[in-house]
């Protein structure tokens, strides 16, 4: 039997997946790239691997490609204002870097991580997968460091409603 | 440079990755399997694409590759107790559907999917990729329906520790 999909019960289920916020970053020879991610999730844990979903347009995509690194930094709660400026398309935002004035720390695997988040893993991209309208990269964890005590943000407590 | 990995740190700053709390279902030839799953995000909206990490010896994983489907079911607030019970591997908890009850709603796509949690979705295998200790297994949402009211339990809420 061929299943029908209810579009609308596929959006309210899709809405209970729970996700926090991340920026994630890269750089490449003088570029720096920085987002807002939700769909993102560990995958293993010998070795850590996290798996992350990227828009295909993503101004960042080419950085993590041509660098083989992206970080991850999680967001504080509180920090609900900084994720929605780190969503910003680099179209209209520019250079989020310079115009948020973001606190860069340099991390030794290259990625411009943000000082003002919990902290961040880098992850070298082990692997790459073709998911829809998105791309699905996969990373190792090779580096790591903490930055500040306190808890996530979560999508839920910022409030951001999932399309589903 | 080479980075170096901190081991404390990387846990810290992967416990701060924020998770809900899902059973995963599939079925095959009679057989039935049900495990608890956290590492699970949407990957794409169009077409909508779930990935979820499956331990590489998870007794679920041979029917979702000879099935080809998987569905999941996000847990309600309150469930704590049952993913407790999902999570334990069948070598030592049996047919769970059996010992634990559990009541069954029998998919169009042939997942018998959990009556008792806030709804599912059934996700066609579209691709597979090696992930260290675990599977990543990506799905295209087929068939969806909503059972119930309420909030989807968190890894948080559960009192749950990811290791990191």
């Amino acid at each position: 039997m061929e299943p029908a999909l209810d579009p609308q019960a596929k959006k309210t289920v899709l809405r209970h997946v729970s996700y926090g916020l991340y920026a994630v970053t890269a750089a490449h020879d003088g570029d720096r790239g920085v987002f807002t991610a939700n769909w993102l999730t560990q995958v293993s844990f010998e070795p850590p691997l996290l798996a992350v979903s990227v828009e295909r347009d993503s101004s960042t995509l080419p950085l993590i490609r041509a660098s083989g690194v992206f970080a991850v930094c999680p967001l504080a709660a509180g920090q609900r204002d900084l994720a929605g400026s780190l969503g910003r398309p680099r179209a209209k935002a520019g250079d989020k870097y310079e115009t948020l004035g973001l606190h860069v720390h340099a991390s030794a695997s290259g990625a411009p991580v943000l000082a003002d988040t919990l902290g961040f893993v880098a992850c070298r991209v082990t692997g790459e997968m073709e998911a829809g309208d998105s791309v699905l990269l996969l990373g190792e964890v090779v580096e790591a460091a903490v930055f500040h005590d306190g808890d996530p943000l979560t999508m839920r407590e910022a409030g951001f409603r999932h399309a589903g």
